[in-house]
């Protein structure tokens, strides 16, 4: 994910060095693999794809450029997706050199980013982040290696400057890529092309998203957030199925909370820190995502050591809800979506509804008490039902001025607030009501809607979905997903450029979980 | 030097590695030493210093910067030109580094390399020179070391950006200075301020263009020119004494001549390669460095080696002598001066008496036969007296337009085509006629004039030139020599910005020679 920034300077964070000394047991040796280039590519206007620009291809390009001399430039096409290392020989032809060669190199992962000049990006957020670099060679040849990492399939090569006497000859790229995990083999999980692709698309995104933790995006935010955690998690129980990768993530968290007991909704790791940044959703998707992971593979080492850690957080958001089972949130902040155009008052109500199931699952699991959560659960379910269930409108209201928003729907469905006929009917309404879906942008919320859909037995409107929005992205020239997309408006940004955006975002690689659950081959 | 380029693909080289082998047992360990900076800098408007500028500094600053976000900037003054390796610490400060930190490092020899964004160059000299690093680091804090080599006395770091929630802070920053020498105890070589300052600066001009070979500019062109070469020896006779360069640098061009016997005009080390540049004057002071080496120190091993070799080369020269001594260049490149609006006919005659002179002192010392070549030079003698010599204006004219120019005269008094008394008579016609100097932009043709008044007699000139050319390039700011400076246009720079000039230039640094030979103390 990505978020407007806090500034937390009063938080004290625990650093438990037991279980942060698991978290570095658990640290993936990275597998990799060696990419070369399938050709020389032109950037070329298409009016499909994003922002207007494709690249050309030529399979048929010799391994060496033409001689290049200032101004020159190249493009190399890896052909899909990687994150890695770029590597690549460099001599010099003609006179001998007589000044330093002089390059930018600059690394995309779609065509829109090598069609702006990086120079004109002032957004808020970080221009650090533009893969792009100016280097200088003193002397030639060269077996120029990057030293850092690079999200990309396209490798932009710009001669800034060599002298009038000789020219850059470049040859051998070359891509070490490093994941976590090794490429998944083709699988085959529909009979529809469309579904398929989708679903390799997503594999692709998790996989490049997996790396010495599962990164937000390995372009940009290369950090760890629980929201998206347990997102990925869920995908790559049906895919890739790594739980050690999910352990170590979960017990970065863990030795890292607040000493109020709250978990960041963020870390770092080398070396390890967690931000001071708190969504409270963000919280309770820590509890979520060891519930889900203790449903997949019950390790009671993992489960002993994490669920005080939950049980903290859990209270410390118990703490706001009332006996009537009312969630007092005051300005706690919380995330749902990117956009702040709509009410979050009843999703993240929802929320708490969600994860505290979980948590009370959890509790059985380690052998607890859980009454008093049940007592808490049934306060918010009764409120919920009572007081935020508009029964004429048959949809969830949601704040003062009791607005109607798919988030709400959304949330109520997937904490089963209402039964199976009453969800049914609630997302009937929803379609009817609040569809097409407008003002969401990311891929995260996108998915929760297209689960609750599935779960109140709305398939078709679930995979309409599925196509209309992941499929979209693929349209538009999508090798892996995107961190924002919006359909309507398919150039937004977050951060007002494309150049910026992430083209390979952790949360948006869930067509692969929802493909697998909901839509299982055969059937 | 610098010079219009040449591209000759069809010449051959030789690559004598005996040769080669000396010059490489020959090569210096480079001394180190570390400085620190005296203070943080501001560019302050300064209509005395050369662009309009110079940097105010804070000495009492403390050694840490204040925490700095996007576009801060902050320029480092190590109090004087140095050349080697910069380092720096690099913390964050606030809260976690949640993106990379980009940074723009830029090294200057002179404030007005400040006041220019690198990005508006467009000359045709290369501007990979340009002393300018972008770079992003992943994570702080880092012991950042830049692993080229600058040539500098400023350095300006400017945060392209951080994020919001952090800054960056600087501290202990540091230059580990390289030269093939030591700095030179403070000497005190004249009364007069004024030439005792023009001396030091010239040593350090010397002293930083001191390292694998005597380097043309330890900014811009760090190769070795033969012509530049011979007036480093001169100056290094008088300060460092540091022989064993010299003669790796002959061992070197003497390794690479090419099959026809020609010394090419330069050449660039690691690995050893002769430039495709030739140039009738360059090659000859291949010869006159031999010789002035020779009158320092005689080291038959080094004459043994390497007469063979400047034989060769007068050999090729003399070949364009016709019996009645006229020099018939034809297309053949000179160099003279980097001004081409000038004709060079008569000074490039006087360059060949001049060498030739030193060539026969050579056969001489090497026991060979001089006498064919004492023909020769009788010839030449005679037609630049017979033919060259103006007698009713007293100047010698140059070319078919009989034109009269500093050059010619100045060449024709080193190489004593007249007695003493005419070349008193001659620079004082010139002096009359053809001062002040004007169109003349290198000190390497300053060099020769003054030096031909001090051979003439005309001391006060002589020392008058000195000051106003030296001496002016001090009070607008130098720290060492310029490769290139008109005192009627001290922005001139021969590559259409003074953002490429060098600001510390080998051949500009022959003061320390002129006033040690010419003005010894207490004479």
């Amino acid at each position: 994910m990505g978020f407007t920034f806090q500034i937390n300077n009063d938080v004290t964070f625990n650093h438990d060095e037991r279980l942060l000394a698991k978290a570095e047991a658990l640290r993936p040796k990275l597998r990799t693999g060696t990419m070369e280039p399938v050709g020389e590519g032109t950037l070329t206007a298409n009016s499909e794809s994003l922002g207007g620009v494709t690249v050309t291809t030529d399979t048929s390009t010799a391994r060496q450029s033409k001689p290049m001399k200032r101004r020159n430039s190249l493009i190399l096409d890896f052909g899909d997706h990687m994150v890695g290392h770029f590597s690549i020989h460099i001599e010099s032809v003609g006179s001998p050199m007589d000044a330093p060669l002089t390059l930018r190199l600059k690394f995309a992962e779609l065509p829109v980013e090598l069609s702006q000049e990086s120079s004109t990006y002032d957004g808020w957020l970080s221009k650090s982040w533009i893969q792009e670099e100016t280097i200088h060679l003193d002397t030639l040849p060269v077996d120029l290696e990057m030293p850092r990492r690079y999200s990309f399939r396209y490798a932009e090569i710009k001669v800034v400057d060599t002298s009038p006497k000789w020219q850059a000859v470049f040859s051998d790229a070359r891509v070490q890529t490093v994941s976590a995990v090794e490429s998944m083999p083709r699988e085959t999980v529909s009979d529809d092309p469309e579904i398929q692709r989708i679903y390799q698309v997503g594999c692709k995104t998790l996989q490049d998203c997996m790396q010495e933790v599962f990164e937000d995006g390995p372009k940009r935010d290369r950090r760890l957030w629980t929201g998206d955690l347990r997102l990925q998690a869920l995908a790559d129980y049906v895919t890739f199925n790594d739980t050690t990768l999910i352990k170590r993530c979960l017990y970065l968290f863990a030795g890292m909370n607040t000493t109020d007991g709250r978990i960041s909704a963020n870390v770092f790791v080398d070396p390890n820190t967690p931000d001071d940044t708190f969504l409270f959703d963000y919280g309770l998707f820590f509890i979520s995502t060891l519930s889900d992971l203790m449903n997949h593979e019950q390790d009671m080492e993992v489960l002993h050591d994490l669920y005080p850690i939950a049980k903290k957080q859990m209270d410390v958001d118990l703490d706001l809800v009332g006996d009537d089972g009312e969630l007092k949130l005051g300005d706690t902040p919380v995330f749902v979506d990117w956009s702040n155009d709509f009410d979050k008052t009843t999703a993240i109500h929802g929320i708490l509804v969600y994860a505290l199931r979980q948590f009370i699952d959890l509790t059985v699991k380690a052998g607890e008490d859980a009454q008093p959560y049940e007592a808490k659960l049934s306060a918010l379910v009764q409120y919920a039902q009572d007081h935020l269930f508009d029964k004429e409108r048959g949809l969830f209201a949601s704040g003062p001025e009791h607005e109607f928003n798919i988030a709400s729907q959304t949330w109520m469905v997937l904490a089963r607030v209402l039964d199976n006929q009453g969800n049914h009917d609630l997302m009937t309404a929803a379609v009817r009501e609040l569809f097409p879906v407008t003002g969401i942008a990311t891929p995260y919320m996108y998915h929760h809607i297209v689960e609750a859909l599935f779960i109140a037995g709305l398939k078709e409107e679930a995979i309409k979905l599925l196509k209309s929005y992941w499929g979209k992205m693929i349209t538009l020239g999508a090798d892996t997903y995107w961190e924002a997309f919006d359909p309507d408006q398919p150039e937004y940004s977050p951060y007002g450029s494309t150049l910026i955006n992430s083209y390979c975002h952790a949360w948006s690689c869930t067509p692969v979980y929802l493909i697998k659950k909901y839509l299982p081959m055969g059937r």
